[in-house]
């Protein structure tokens, strides 16, 4: 039998509040998913001014996240032509997204699942991804 | 030019919490979504206990409350072999939802979004949405 | 080789203006889709509150009825639990649509397109579609 | 309670005519779709000889310009493999375009709509969405 650790649903939203602070303070309104050890979703926030298409995007990033175990940005550095891993991000219908924004979220070195922002640049995305694992961290 | 009135992700929040509120009460852990008036996704709650297939299905729920303009127990009252309306609950690739637990918000006697919930029985799923609307007709 | 006759855009605006009028008449704003003997859309008109879900229903219906070659609520009535031809409204992922208001357009014994609404009741969809064909019939 | 601006029907067949205009005018026959703020398609055009894969492809467009707010174009330049941006391209199943002659449709600093083209070369695409713009600007 596995023993499995998960975000909860408390532990989510500490994440997105973390991602929402940072978000509101550069101006960007966002999308924030939050996902589970096994990528389905347990948060998610669009807020007001939100990009349609990045509430999708936002899950796809944090799924890719919690299920590769590895930040979404790394994935993007690896998938280019000519590498084994190219195509990757059109896995799954494209649900695997390569775009800068999605982490895993680690405890005690195990991925307990995953947090995906969109709706500005890459780099904002990623900023406000890191303002909620820091918040988790200091939590 | 048309003029629109949509749920703010504030709103999005006291009808949240007006479900999970109910959900609490009946021991039942539901995933509740909220979207606005065009069926797009404000936000999403999976509490702790809260099924899987229920997170697509209460965002389901949620769209098709919100376009149709009906709750989803009323297309299902409706949607019997013999009618003309049988068939909607397979369109859009088995998006639209025929299942109860979806309910429109309406706000002055216009559709501003949609609560969806889902874990429960469809009767639960009902009384926590009700809740919800609750919550938000008394803020 | 096959010669095919094939519905013009001109053509698919008089089937969209016969509808419009009708549906301002009854107060319904609807969505209207014209699609040609292949079942490709050629023309689309949501109206001004037109339902969102709608859009594609009411494109299900006309590639439906012009595919199959007759109205979806002929299909509707034929597809009841223990007909042969029942589950033919999940088919391709639901785009078979068998809720009434989609028609094939007819053209000496031919089928040259297909006419869908949606946004109403399913009596309300199919008024509006056969006015619809009645203006492309006196054109 | 959010105030949205949204494109009317009326709107919508502007700039489909400004952009059927200039599609005549260079002798490729488009199709032309209008989404709105939410990207959800108004209106649709396939001139007779518009191609059909292009009926989704301008959709997509439409859709991928309204909800990222920037021309598809624009988003093209930045997914070159190495930009954090690459693979945006496949996300939403594909639905998110990068491919040239999409555009936003903005009023008085905000995105009200869409418009997409697709039959031509990316450059007569944007030609024919652009005039469509212009039409809108100056009606």
């Amino acid at each position: 039998m596995q023993t499995i650790k998960r975000l909860s649903h408390a532990e989510a939203q500490i994440l997105i509040a973390g991602a929402r602070d940072k978000a509101m303070q550069i101006g960007v309104p966002m999308c924030i998913s939050i996902v589970d050890e096994s990528g389905n979703l347990i948060a998610f926030e669009r807020m007001d001014g939100g990009k349609v298409h990045s509430i999708q995007l936002s899950m796809d990033k944090a799924f890719t996240a919690a299920s590769a175990r590895k930040a979404t940005h790394e994935y993007n550095a690896a998938c280019t032509p000519g590498s084994l891993v190219f195509g990757i991000h059109t896995a799954l219908g494209g649900r695997i997204s390569v775009v800068g924004g999605g982490f895993p979220v680690v405890v005690d070195g195990e991925v307990v699942g995953g947090i995906g922002l969109s709706s500005g640049t890459p780099q904002q995305d990623m900023e406000c991804a890191e303002a909620g694992l820091a918040a988790f961290a200091s939590a």
